[in-house]
Protein backbone atom coordinates (compact mmCIF):
# COMPACT_ATOMS: atom_id res chain seq x y z
CA UNK A 1 0.00 0.00 0.00
CA UNK A 2 1.20 3.54 -0.97
CA UNK A 3 0.28 5.19 2.70
CA UNK A 4 2.38 2.48 4.68
CA UNK A 5 5.25 3.46 2.02
CA UNK A 6 4.97 6.97 3.31
CA UNK A 7 4.68 5.68 6.70
CA UNK A 8 7.95 3.60 6.54
CA UNK A 9 9.95 6.59 4.93
CA UNK A 10 9.02 8.26 8.30
CA UNK A 11 10.16 5.45 10.78
CA UNK A 12 12.93 5.41 8.95
CA UNK A 13 13.67 9.14 9.29
CA UNK A 14 12.71 9.80 12.79
CA UNK A 15 13.71 7.42 14.61
CA UNK A 16 12.52 7.29 18.03
CA UNK A 17 14.52 7.18 21.09
CA UNK A 18 14.62 4.71 23.75
CA UNK A 19 11.50 4.46 26.43
CA UNK A 20 9.45 6.39 23.58
CA UNK A 21 6.73 5.32 21.09
CA UNK A 22 6.79 7.07 17.94
CA UNK A 23 5.54 6.90 14.29
CA UNK A 24 3.93 3.69 13.46
CA UNK A 25 1.31 3.61 16.42
CA UNK A 26 -2.24 5.19 17.13
CA UNK A 27 -0.50 7.62 19.45
CA UNK A 28 3.16 8.22 20.44
CA UNK A 29 3.71 7.41 23.98
CA UNK A 30 5.84 9.53 25.57
CA UNK A 31 7.14 10.33 29.15
CA UNK A 32 5.10 12.16 31.95
CA UNK A 33 4.82 10.66 35.43
CA UNK A 34 6.07 7.97 37.37
CA UNK A 35 2.84 5.94 36.92
CA UNK A 36 1.66 7.41 33.56
CA UNK A 37 2.79 8.15 30.24
CA UNK A 38 1.53 10.93 27.77
CA UNK A 39 -0.38 10.12 24.71
CA UNK A 40 0.22 11.89 21.34
CA UNK A 41 -2.22 11.59 18.51
CA UNK A 42 -3.21 13.63 15.19
CA UNK A 43 -5.93 12.99 12.64
CA UNK A 44 -7.08 15.38 10.15
CA UNK A 45 -10.40 14.91 8.62
CA UNK A 46 -10.74 16.77 4.84
CA UNK A 47 -13.69 17.49 2.91
CA UNK A 48 -14.27 14.90 -0.27
CA UNK A 49 -12.04 12.74 1.82
CA UNK A 50 -13.62 11.43 4.92
CA UNK A 51 -16.64 13.69 4.05
CA UNK A 52 -19.09 15.49 1.81
CA UNK A 53 -20.73 18.99 2.48
CA UNK A 54 -23.54 18.23 1.13
CA UNK A 55 -24.00 14.64 2.85
CA UNK A 56 -23.78 15.37 6.57
CA UNK A 57 -24.13 18.67 8.42
CA UNK A 58 -21.20 20.92 9.84
CA UNK A 59 -22.13 19.39 13.04
CA UNK A 60 -21.25 16.18 12.66
CA UNK A 61 -18.68 17.30 10.51
CA UNK A 62 -16.93 18.98 14.22
CA UNK A 63 -18.24 15.57 16.15
CA UNK A 64 -16.33 13.21 14.06
CA UNK A 65 -12.93 14.99 13.90
CA UNK A 66 -12.64 14.60 17.62
CA UNK A 67 -14.25 11.01 17.61
CA UNK A 68 -11.28 9.95 15.24
CA UNK A 69 -8.63 11.29 17.98
CA UNK A 70 -10.53 9.70 21.05
CA UNK A 71 -10.83 6.89 19.22
CA UNK A 72 -7.03 6.62 18.74
CA UNK A 73 -6.23 7.27 22.77
CA UNK A 74 -8.96 4.52 23.38
CA UNK A 75 -6.69 2.08 21.28
CA UNK A 76 -3.77 2.86 23.44
CA UNK A 77 -5.58 2.21 26.70
CA UNK A 78 -5.65 5.79 27.44
CA UNK A 79 -7.89 8.49 28.61
CA UNK A 80 -7.88 11.59 26.17
CA UNK A 81 -7.25 14.96 27.83
CA UNK A 82 -6.90 17.66 25.76
CA UNK A 83 -6.97 19.22 22.25
CA UNK A 84 -5.97 21.89 20.05
CA UNK A 85 -7.70 21.92 16.59
CA UNK A 86 -6.58 23.50 13.07
CA UNK A 87 -9.74 24.42 10.97
CA UNK A 88 -9.88 25.19 7.03
CA UNK A 89 -12.15 27.40 5.79
CA UNK A 90 -13.16 28.22 2.42
CA UNK A 91 -15.11 31.37 3.36
CA UNK A 92 -15.26 33.31 6.19
CA UNK A 93 -18.40 32.08 7.47
CA UNK A 94 -18.90 32.25 11.42
CA UNK A 95 -22.76 30.39 10.80
CA UNK A 96 -20.89 27.05 9.65
CA UNK A 97 -17.92 27.84 12.36
CA UNK A 98 -20.24 27.93 14.77
CA UNK A 99 -22.33 24.92 14.05
CA UNK A 100 -18.29 22.64 13.33
CA UNK A 101 -17.60 23.73 17.34
CA UNK A 102 -21.13 22.53 18.28
CA UNK A 103 -20.49 19.29 17.29
CA UNK A 104 -16.82 19.67 18.46
CA UNK A 105 -17.96 20.64 22.35
CA UNK A 106 -21.06 17.89 22.22
CA UNK A 107 -18.00 15.37 21.87
CA UNK A 108 -15.70 16.82 23.73
CA UNK A 109 -17.98 17.05 27.02
CA UNK A 110 -19.29 13.79 26.51
CA UNK A 111 -15.63 12.73 26.79
CA UNK A 112 -13.95 15.44 28.88
CA UNK A 113 -11.94 16.26 26.73
CA UNK A 114 -10.60 20.16 27.00
CA UNK A 115 -10.25 22.37 23.77
CA UNK A 116 -7.50 24.37 24.44
CA UNK A 117 -6.18 26.20 21.10
CA UNK A 118 -6.41 26.17 17.69
CA UNK A 119 -5.36 27.68 14.38
CA UNK A 120 -7.88 28.61 11.49
CA UNK A 121 -6.74 29.11 7.96
CA UNK A 122 -8.19 29.67 4.72
CA UNK A 123 -8.66 26.75 2.48
CA UNK A 124 -10.13 25.78 -0.73
CA UNK A 125 -11.69 22.71 1.03
CA UNK A 126 -12.47 22.62 4.84
CA UNK A 127 -10.69 20.31 7.06
CA UNK A 128 -10.32 19.74 10.81
CA UNK A 129 -6.54 18.63 11.51
CA UNK A 130 -7.31 17.78 15.66
CA UNK A 131 -4.26 17.09 18.15
CA UNK A 132 -5.10 15.40 20.90
CA UNK A 133 -3.19 14.62 24.19
CA UNK A 134 -4.09 11.90 26.86
CA UNK A 135 -2.88 9.97 28.91
CA UNK A 136 -2.25 6.42 30.44
CA UNK A 137 -1.37 4.21 33.56
CA UNK A 138 2.14 2.46 32.63
CA UNK A 139 0.52 -1.03 33.85
CA UNK A 140 -2.66 -0.61 31.01
CA UNK A 141 -0.79 0.62 28.27
CA UNK A 142 -1.28 -1.81 25.31
CA UNK A 143 0.39 -0.94 21.86
CA UNK A 144 0.34 -2.69 18.16
CA UNK A 145 2.80 -4.78 19.04
CA UNK A 146 2.52 -7.84 21.17
CA UNK A 147 0.22 -10.01 20.23
CA UNK A 148 1.72 -13.88 20.63
CA UNK A 149 0.89 -17.00 18.19
CA UNK A 150 -1.78 -18.68 19.87
CA UNK A 151 -3.39 -15.53 21.08
CA UNK A 152 -7.18 -14.73 20.44
CA UNK A 153 -8.02 -11.98 18.12
CA UNK A 154 -11.09 -10.10 19.66
CA UNK A 155 -12.94 -6.75 18.26
CA UNK A 156 -16.02 -5.57 19.51
CA UNK A 157 -19.20 -4.20 18.14
CA UNK A 158 -19.93 -4.87 14.28
CA UNK A 159 -17.94 -4.70 11.16
CA UNK A 160 -19.07 -3.29 8.03
CA UNK A 161 -21.43 -0.51 6.23
CA UNK A 162 -19.91 1.86 8.18
CA UNK A 163 -20.42 4.44 5.35
CA UNK A 164 -23.61 3.47 4.06
CA UNK A 165 -25.47 3.57 7.39
CA UNK A 166 -23.90 6.77 8.25
CA UNK A 167 -21.89 5.33 11.48
CA UNK A 168 -18.84 6.93 10.60
CA UNK A 169 -19.97 10.38 11.00
CA UNK A 170 -21.85 9.71 14.75
CA UNK A 171 -20.06 6.99 16.14
CA UNK A 172 -19.30 6.60 20.03
CA UNK A 173 -15.67 6.07 20.44
CA UNK A 174 -15.08 3.03 22.29
CA UNK A 175 -13.10 4.69 25.27
CA UNK A 176 -15.39 3.00 27.83
CA UNK A 177 -15.23 -0.30 26.22
CA UNK A 178 -11.00 0.08 25.66
CA UNK A 179 -10.59 1.28 29.03
CA UNK A 180 -12.81 -1.84 30.45
CA UNK A 181 -10.55 -4.26 28.07
CA UNK A 182 -7.12 -3.01 29.23
CA UNK A 183 -8.06 -3.56 33.20
CA UNK A 184 -10.16 -6.79 32.46
CA UNK A 185 -8.53 -8.92 29.46
CA UNK A 186 -5.39 -7.77 29.66
CA UNK A 187 -5.02 -7.65 25.55
CA UNK A 188 -1.21 -8.15 23.88
CA UNK A 189 -2.03 -5.88 21.24
CA UNK A 190 -4.64 -3.35 20.28
CA UNK A 191 -5.63 -0.96 17.36
CA UNK A 192 -9.12 0.67 16.14
CA UNK A 193 -10.59 -0.32 12.93
CA UNK A 194 -9.93 3.10 10.61
CA UNK A 195 -8.95 1.70 7.47
CA UNK A 196 -10.33 -1.69 7.55
CA UNK A 197 -10.82 -4.87 9.52
CA UNK A 198 -7.82 -6.65 7.30
CA UNK A 199 -5.45 -3.70 6.77
CA UNK A 200 -5.74 -2.88 11.19
CA UNK A 201 -5.17 -6.68 11.61
CA UNK A 202 -2.04 -6.70 9.41
CA UNK A 203 -0.63 -4.01 11.21
CA UNK A 204 -1.48 -5.57 14.81
CA UNK A 205 0.51 -8.87 12.84
CA UNK A 206 3.55 -6.36 11.50
CA UNK A 207 4.13 -4.96 14.85
CA UNK A 208 4.24 -8.10 16.11
CA UNK A 209 6.25 -9.82 13.70
CA UNK A 210 3.03 -12.55 13.28
CA UNK A 211 0.64 -13.70 11.51
CA UNK A 212 -3.25 -14.22 11.66
CA UNK A 213 -6.37 -16.76 10.93
CA UNK A 214 -9.51 -15.11 10.77
CA UNK A 215 -12.75 -17.50 10.59
CA UNK A 216 -15.20 -15.71 7.45
CA UNK A 217 -18.50 -17.01 10.20
CA UNK A 218 -17.20 -15.74 13.21
CA UNK A 219 -16.75 -11.95 11.99
CA UNK A 220 -19.08 -9.99 13.19
CA UNK A 221 -20.46 -8.13 9.96
CA UNK A 222 -23.39 -5.44 10.45
CA UNK A 223 -27.30 -6.47 9.42
CA UNK A 224 -26.74 -4.62 5.91
CA UNK A 225 -23.80 -5.76 4.60
CA UNK A 226 -24.04 -7.24 0.88
CA UNK A 227 -20.32 -7.43 0.27
CA UNK A 228 -18.16 -9.56 3.14
CA UNK A 229 -15.32 -8.43 1.61
CA UNK A 230 -16.28 -5.02 1.05
CA UNK A 231 -17.16 -5.06 5.32
CA UNK A 232 -13.48 -6.08 6.16
CA UNK A 233 -11.80 -4.16 4.08
CA UNK A 234 -13.62 -0.64 3.62
CA UNK A 235 -12.74 0.45 7.28
CA UNK A 236 -14.51 3.63 8.82
CA UNK A 237 -15.70 1.13 11.84
CA UNK A 238 -13.98 2.43 14.88
CA UNK A 239 -14.25 -0.47 16.57
CA UNK A 240 -11.63 -2.04 18.58
CA UNK A 241 -9.35 -4.83 17.49
CA UNK A 242 -7.33 -6.78 20.36
CA UNK A 243 -5.96 -9.72 20.92
CA UNK A 244 -6.03 -11.90 23.87
CA UNK A 245 -3.38 -14.04 24.91
CA UNK A 246 -5.74 -17.94 25.46
CA UNK A 247 -5.20 -18.16 29.26
CA UNK A 248 -6.56 -15.30 29.82
CA UNK A 249 -10.16 -14.64 31.26
CA UNK A 250 -12.35 -14.01 28.36
CA UNK A 251 -16.12 -12.28 28.77
CA UNK A 252 -18.12 -11.67 25.94
CA UNK A 253 -20.17 -8.72 26.78
CA UNK A 254 -18.70 -5.31 28.46
CA UNK A 255 -20.99 -4.86 31.23
CA UNK A 256 -21.17 -1.31 31.21
CA UNK A 257 -21.77 -0.33 28.08
CA UNK A 258 -22.98 -3.98 27.05
CA UNK A 259 -20.92 -3.91 23.76
CA UNK A 260 -20.37 -7.57 22.46
CA UNK A 261 -17.03 -8.87 22.24
CA UNK A 262 -16.76 -11.70 19.48
CA UNK A 263 -13.21 -14.09 18.83
CA UNK A 264 -13.08 -14.15 15.23
CA UNK A 265 -9.39 -16.15 14.89
CA UNK A 266 -6.12 -16.55 15.97
CA UNK A 267 -3.01 -14.96 15.89
CA UNK A 268 -0.06 -17.60 14.09
CA UNK A 269 3.57 -17.93 13.67
CA UNK A 270 3.34 -17.70 9.87
CA UNK A 271 3.02 -14.27 8.14
CA UNK A 272 -0.29 -13.52 6.37
CA UNK A 273 -3.52 -12.81 6.98
CA UNK A 274 -5.79 -15.56 6.35
CA UNK A 275 -9.50 -16.18 5.82
CA UNK A 276 -10.77 -19.20 7.09
CA UNK A 277 -14.34 -21.04 5.63
CA UNK A 278 -15.83 -23.79 5.63
CA UNK A 279 -14.28 -24.95 2.78
CA UNK A 280 -11.02 -23.49 2.70
CA UNK A 281 -7.92 -21.10 4.26
CA UNK A 282 -7.08 -18.34 1.73
CA UNK A 283 -4.17 -16.12 2.16
CA UNK A 284 -5.72 -12.03 1.54
CA UNK A 285 -3.91 -9.17 0.87
CA UNK A 286 -3.74 -6.78 3.53
CA UNK A 287 -6.33 -4.07 2.01
CA UNK A 288 -8.36 -1.11 3.37
CA UNK A 289 -8.66 2.56 2.75
CA UNK A 290 -5.63 3.97 1.63
CA UNK A 291 -5.32 7.61 0.36
CA UNK A 292 -3.17 7.42 -2.43
CA UNK A 293 -4.53 4.05 -4.11
CA UNK A 294 -7.21 4.30 -6.72
CA UNK A 295 -9.38 1.43 -5.37
CA UNK A 296 -10.81 3.76 -2.52
CA UNK A 297 -14.01 2.75 -1.20
CA UNK A 298 -15.85 5.36 0.97
CA UNK A 299 -17.47 8.34 -0.30
CA UNK B 1 -10.79 41.67 11.70
CA UNK B 2 -12.64 38.85 11.18
CA UNK B 3 -10.27 36.47 12.49
CA UNK B 4 -10.46 37.45 16.08
CA UNK B 5 -14.34 37.05 15.07
CA UNK B 6 -13.81 33.32 15.19
CA UNK B 7 -11.27 33.40 18.07
CA UNK B 8 -13.50 34.69 20.16
CA UNK B 9 -16.68 32.41 18.98
CA UNK B 10 -13.91 29.59 20.18
CA UNK B 11 -13.12 31.54 23.45
CA UNK B 12 -17.11 32.15 24.76
CA UNK B 13 -17.54 27.95 23.47
CA UNK B 14 -14.50 26.34 24.94
CA UNK B 15 -13.68 28.05 28.24
CA UNK B 16 -10.96 27.31 30.61
CA UNK B 17 -10.72 25.55 33.72
CA UNK B 18 -8.51 27.39 36.73
CA UNK B 19 -5.19 26.81 36.26
CA UNK B 20 -5.21 26.30 32.40
CA UNK B 21 -4.29 28.85 29.83
CA UNK B 22 -6.35 27.88 27.07
CA UNK B 23 -7.61 29.82 23.63
CA UNK B 24 -6.09 32.83 23.06
CA UNK B 25 -2.49 32.63 23.81
CA UNK B 26 0.57 31.43 21.72
CA UNK B 27 0.10 28.15 23.06
CA UNK B 28 -1.77 26.24 25.87
CA UNK B 29 -0.71 25.97 28.89
CA UNK B 30 -1.17 23.01 31.08
CA UNK B 31 -0.33 21.08 34.09
CA UNK B 32 2.72 19.09 34.29
CA UNK B 33 5.07 18.76 36.98
CA UNK B 34 5.87 20.69 39.90
CA UNK B 35 8.38 22.66 38.64
CA UNK B 36 7.24 23.14 34.85
CA UNK B 37 4.00 23.68 32.84
CA UNK B 38 3.50 21.66 29.32
CA UNK B 39 3.17 23.79 26.15
CA UNK B 40 0.62 22.84 23.33
CA UNK B 41 0.15 24.71 19.94
CA UNK B 42 -0.05 24.31 16.79
CA UNK B 43 -0.09 25.70 12.81
CA UNK B 44 -0.87 24.94 9.76
CA UNK B 45 0.72 26.01 6.63
CA UNK B 46 -1.07 25.89 3.66
CA UNK B 47 0.16 25.98 -0.32
CA UNK B 48 -1.20 29.25 -2.16
CA UNK B 49 -1.90 30.87 1.39
CA UNK B 50 1.66 30.38 3.37
CA UNK B 51 3.31 29.02 0.49
CA UNK B 52 3.56 28.78 -3.23
CA UNK B 53 5.17 24.99 -4.40
CA UNK B 54 6.50 27.48 -7.43
CA UNK B 55 8.38 29.87 -5.14
CA UNK B 56 10.06 27.84 -2.71
CA UNK B 57 11.74 23.75 -2.69
CA UNK B 58 9.46 21.34 -0.53
CA UNK B 59 12.43 21.18 1.91
CA UNK B 60 12.12 24.88 2.94
CA UNK B 61 8.20 24.28 3.18
CA UNK B 62 8.76 21.38 5.80
CA UNK B 63 11.19 23.49 7.68
CA UNK B 64 8.59 26.66 8.24
CA UNK B 65 5.74 24.07 9.37
CA UNK B 66 8.14 23.24 12.24
CA UNK B 67 9.67 26.22 12.36
CA UNK B 68 6.60 28.65 13.24
CA UNK B 69 5.76 26.22 15.94
CA UNK B 70 8.94 26.59 17.85
CA UNK B 71 8.31 30.30 17.50
CA UNK B 72 5.19 29.69 19.59
CA UNK B 73 6.67 27.68 22.34
CA UNK B 74 9.81 30.41 21.75
CA UNK B 75 6.91 32.91 22.80
CA UNK B 76 6.31 31.82 25.97
CA UNK B 77 9.63 31.43 27.30
CA UNK B 78 9.35 27.29 26.60
CA UNK B 79 11.39 24.74 25.15
CA UNK B 80 10.08 22.50 22.37
CA UNK B 81 10.09 18.28 23.38
CA UNK B 82 7.79 16.71 20.45
CA UNK B 83 5.95 17.33 17.03
CA UNK B 84 3.25 15.51 15.36
CA UNK B 85 2.59 16.21 11.39
CA UNK B 86 -0.06 15.90 9.48
CA UNK B 87 -0.08 16.15 5.84
CA UNK B 88 -1.96 17.06 3.16
CA UNK B 89 -0.85 15.40 0.11
CA UNK B 90 -2.50 16.03 -3.30
CA UNK B 91 -1.01 13.49 -4.93
CA UNK B 92 1.73 9.87 -4.15
CA UNK B 93 5.01 11.27 -4.84
CA UNK B 94 7.86 9.93 -2.42
CA UNK B 95 10.04 12.29 -3.78
CA UNK B 96 7.99 15.30 -2.31
CA UNK B 97 7.62 13.32 1.05
CA UNK B 98 10.78 13.28 1.09
CA UNK B 99 12.07 16.54 0.60
CA UNK B 100 9.43 17.84 2.46
CA UNK B 101 10.68 15.52 5.91
CA UNK B 102 14.12 16.72 4.70
CA UNK B 103 13.46 19.62 5.80
CA UNK B 104 11.29 19.02 8.95
CA UNK B 105 14.26 17.08 9.87
CA UNK B 106 17.00 19.81 9.18
CA UNK B 107 15.18 21.88 11.88
CA UNK B 108 14.03 19.33 14.83
CA UNK B 109 17.73 18.29 14.52
CA UNK B 110 18.72 21.95 15.00
CA UNK B 111 15.72 22.62 17.49
CA UNK B 112 16.03 19.09 19.65
CA UNK B 113 12.19 18.44 18.30
CA UNK B 114 10.97 14.40 18.04
CA UNK B 115 8.72 13.75 15.69
CA UNK B 116 7.03 11.31 17.18
CA UNK B 117 3.76 10.73 14.92
CA UNK B 118 1.36 11.93 12.19
CA UNK B 119 -0.85 11.77 9.54
CA UNK B 120 -1.08 11.56 5.76
CA UNK B 121 -4.12 12.45 3.81
CA UNK B 122 -5.01 13.05 0.14
CA UNK B 123 -5.87 16.67 -0.64
CA UNK B 124 -5.86 19.22 -2.93
CA UNK B 125 -3.56 21.32 -1.70
CA UNK B 126 0.06 20.75 0.10
CA UNK B 127 -0.67 21.30 3.71
CA UNK B 128 1.20 20.53 6.93
CA UNK B 129 -0.98 20.98 10.38
CA UNK B 130 1.81 20.57 12.42
CA UNK B 131 1.47 20.30 16.71
CA UNK B 132 4.03 20.76 18.94
CA UNK B 133 4.43 19.98 22.63
CA UNK B 134 7.09 21.94 24.98
CA UNK B 135 7.80 22.76 28.58
CA UNK B 136 8.41 25.81 30.37
CA UNK B 137 9.64 25.99 33.90
CA UNK B 138 6.61 28.41 35.91
CA UNK B 139 9.32 30.91 36.77
CA UNK B 140 9.83 31.54 33.27
CA UNK B 141 6.17 31.58 31.85
CA UNK B 142 5.53 34.54 29.99
CA UNK B 143 2.08 35.21 28.45
CA UNK B 144 0.10 38.08 26.48
CA UNK B 145 -1.34 39.53 29.14
CA UNK B 146 0.61 40.95 31.89
CA UNK B 147 1.79 43.97 30.24
CA UNK B 148 1.14 47.11 32.76
CA UNK B 149 1.38 51.18 32.34
CA UNK B 150 5.03 52.21 31.66
CA UNK B 151 6.38 49.04 30.70
CA UNK B 152 9.08 49.34 27.97
CA UNK B 153 7.89 47.60 24.32
CA UNK B 154 10.92 45.69 22.58
CA UNK B 155 11.33 44.07 19.43
CA UNK B 156 14.06 41.51 18.24
CA UNK B 157 16.06 41.59 15.00
CA UNK B 158 14.50 43.31 12.50
CA UNK B 159 10.61 43.71 11.12
CA UNK B 160 9.22 43.90 7.22
CA UNK B 161 10.01 42.29 3.92
CA UNK B 162 10.12 38.93 5.63
CA UNK B 163 7.88 38.32 2.10
CA UNK B 164 10.10 39.85 -0.43
CA UNK B 165 13.13 38.79 1.07
CA UNK B 166 12.34 34.90 1.89
CA UNK B 167 12.77 35.70 5.35
CA UNK B 168 9.25 33.68 6.16
CA UNK B 169 10.75 30.58 4.80
CA UNK B 170 13.83 30.53 5.87
CA UNK B 171 13.83 32.46 9.17
CA UNK B 172 15.61 30.71 12.63
CA UNK B 173 12.79 30.38 15.51
CA UNK B 174 13.84 32.87 18.17
CA UNK B 175 14.25 30.01 20.85
CA UNK B 176 17.95 30.68 22.13
CA UNK B 177 16.99 34.74 22.26
CA UNK B 178 13.69 34.01 24.32
CA UNK B 179 15.14 31.29 26.63
CA UNK B 180 17.96 34.58 27.56
CA UNK B 181 15.31 37.01 27.70
CA UNK B 182 12.89 35.20 30.40
CA UNK B 183 15.95 34.36 31.94
CA UNK B 184 17.42 38.32 31.93
CA UNK B 185 15.27 40.32 31.13
CA UNK B 186 11.95 39.30 32.98
CA UNK B 187 9.52 40.82 30.42
CA UNK B 188 5.68 40.99 31.67
CA UNK B 189 4.77 39.92 28.28
CA UNK B 190 5.83 38.08 25.41
CA UNK B 191 4.24 37.09 21.83
CA UNK B 192 5.91 36.50 18.13
CA UNK B 193 5.42 38.51 15.28
CA UNK B 194 3.58 35.73 12.78
CA UNK B 195 0.83 38.00 11.54
CA UNK B 196 2.66 42.09 11.90
CA UNK B 197 4.48 44.02 14.44
CA UNK B 198 0.88 46.30 14.65
CA UNK B 199 -1.72 43.38 15.29
CA UNK B 200 0.31 41.70 17.11
CA UNK B 201 0.97 44.47 19.80
CA UNK B 202 -2.62 45.17 19.64
CA UNK B 203 -2.98 41.05 20.63
CA UNK B 204 -0.44 42.08 23.86
CA UNK B 205 -2.72 45.14 24.68
CA UNK B 206 -5.96 43.39 24.33
CA UNK B 207 -4.43 40.46 26.55
CA UNK B 208 -3.40 42.93 28.97
CA UNK B 209 -6.35 45.18 28.59
CA UNK B 210 -3.52 48.53 28.06
CA UNK B 211 -2.72 50.15 25.18
CA UNK B 212 0.62 51.11 23.05
CA UNK B 213 2.34 54.53 21.97
CA UNK B 214 5.30 53.04 19.47
CA UNK B 215 7.76 55.54 18.00
CA UNK B 216 8.32 55.45 14.40
CA UNK B 217 12.07 56.22 14.10
CA UNK B 218 12.78 53.82 16.83
CA UNK B 219 11.28 50.79 15.08
CA UNK B 220 13.79 48.77 13.01
CA UNK B 221 12.76 48.06 9.54
CA UNK B 222 14.76 45.93 7.15
CA UNK B 223 16.91 47.58 4.84
CA UNK B 224 14.71 46.83 2.17
CA UNK B 225 11.65 48.38 2.89
CA UNK B 226 10.14 50.53 0.96
CA UNK B 227 6.80 51.16 3.25
CA UNK B 228 6.92 51.83 6.03
CA UNK B 229 2.90 50.79 7.56
CA UNK B 230 3.42 47.72 5.10
CA UNK B 231 6.70 46.62 7.71
CA UNK B 232 4.56 46.33 10.69
CA UNK B 233 1.27 45.11 9.22
CA UNK B 234 2.35 42.82 6.49
CA UNK B 235 3.74 40.01 9.36
CA UNK B 236 5.60 36.62 9.61
CA UNK B 237 8.82 38.43 10.59
CA UNK B 238 8.85 35.66 13.42
CA UNK B 239 10.76 38.20 15.68
CA UNK B 240 10.14 38.75 19.67
CA UNK B 241 7.50 41.27 20.81
CA UNK B 242 8.01 41.86 24.41
CA UNK B 243 7.48 44.28 27.24
CA UNK B 244 9.75 44.85 30.34
CA UNK B 245 8.81 46.84 33.05
CA UNK B 246 11.18 49.74 33.02
CA UNK B 247 12.86 48.81 36.49
CA UNK B 248 14.20 45.83 35.00
CA UNK B 249 18.13 46.25 33.41
CA UNK B 250 17.61 46.30 30.28
CA UNK B 251 21.03 45.07 27.51
CA UNK B 252 20.23 45.60 24.11
CA UNK B 253 22.33 42.64 22.40
CA UNK B 254 22.02 39.03 23.67
CA UNK B 255 25.07 38.15 24.24
CA UNK B 256 24.81 34.43 22.42
CA UNK B 257 23.53 35.28 19.47
CA UNK B 258 24.09 38.90 19.13
CA UNK B 259 20.91 39.37 18.02
CA UNK B 260 19.83 43.33 18.71
CA UNK B 261 17.13 44.33 20.73
CA UNK B 262 15.15 47.80 20.37
CA UNK B 263 12.99 49.63 22.57
CA UNK B 264 9.88 50.78 20.48
CA UNK B 265 7.93 52.55 23.10
CA UNK B 266 5.55 51.94 25.85
CA UNK B 267 2.65 50.82 27.55
CA UNK B 268 -0.27 53.23 28.23
CA UNK B 269 -3.50 52.96 30.32
CA UNK B 270 -5.18 54.28 27.20
CA UNK B 271 -6.40 51.86 25.17
CA UNK B 272 -5.36 51.77 21.56
CA UNK B 273 -2.06 51.27 19.30
CA UNK B 274 -0.73 55.19 18.78
CA UNK B 275 2.12 55.97 16.54
CA UNK B 276 4.43 58.84 17.42
CA UNK B 277 5.90 60.39 14.59
CA UNK B 278 8.22 64.34 15.29
CA UNK B 279 5.07 65.93 14.10
CA UNK B 280 2.07 64.10 15.69
CA UNK B 281 0.63 60.91 17.97
CA UNK B 282 -1.32 59.14 15.48
CA UNK B 283 -3.97 56.67 16.46
CA UNK B 284 -3.61 53.07 14.11
CA UNK B 285 -5.31 50.65 13.24
CA UNK B 286 -4.85 47.40 14.66
CA UNK B 287 -4.15 45.74 10.97
CA UNK B 288 -2.29 42.94 10.10
CA UNK B 289 -2.23 39.50 7.75
CA UNK B 290 -5.88 38.29 8.70
CA UNK B 291 -7.14 35.32 6.17
CA UNK B 292 -10.64 35.86 5.68
CA UNK B 293 -9.97 39.98 4.57
CA UNK B 294 -9.71 40.72 1.06
CA UNK B 295 -6.83 42.81 1.80
CA UNK B 296 -4.27 40.48 2.13
CA UNK B 297 -0.68 40.97 1.93
CA UNK B 298 1.46 38.36 1.09
CA UNK B 299 1.73 35.80 -1.45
Amino acid sequence: MKEEKIISLLKRRFKSPKGIVGIGDDCAVLPYSKKEYLLFTTDTILEDVHFKISHISPYYIGYKALAVNISDIAAMGGIPLYAVINLGLPEFNLKLVDAVYRGVKKIACDFDVRIVGGDTVKSGKLFLAVCMMGKVEKKFLVKREGARAGDLIAVTGQIGNAYVSGKHYKFTPRLKEARWIVKNLKPSSMIDISDGLVIDLFRICQASKKGAVIIKDEIPVSSGVKNFYSAITEGEDFELLFTIPSKNKFQDKIPETKTKITIIGEITCRPGIYLKTAQKLKKIKPQGYDHFERNNFGI
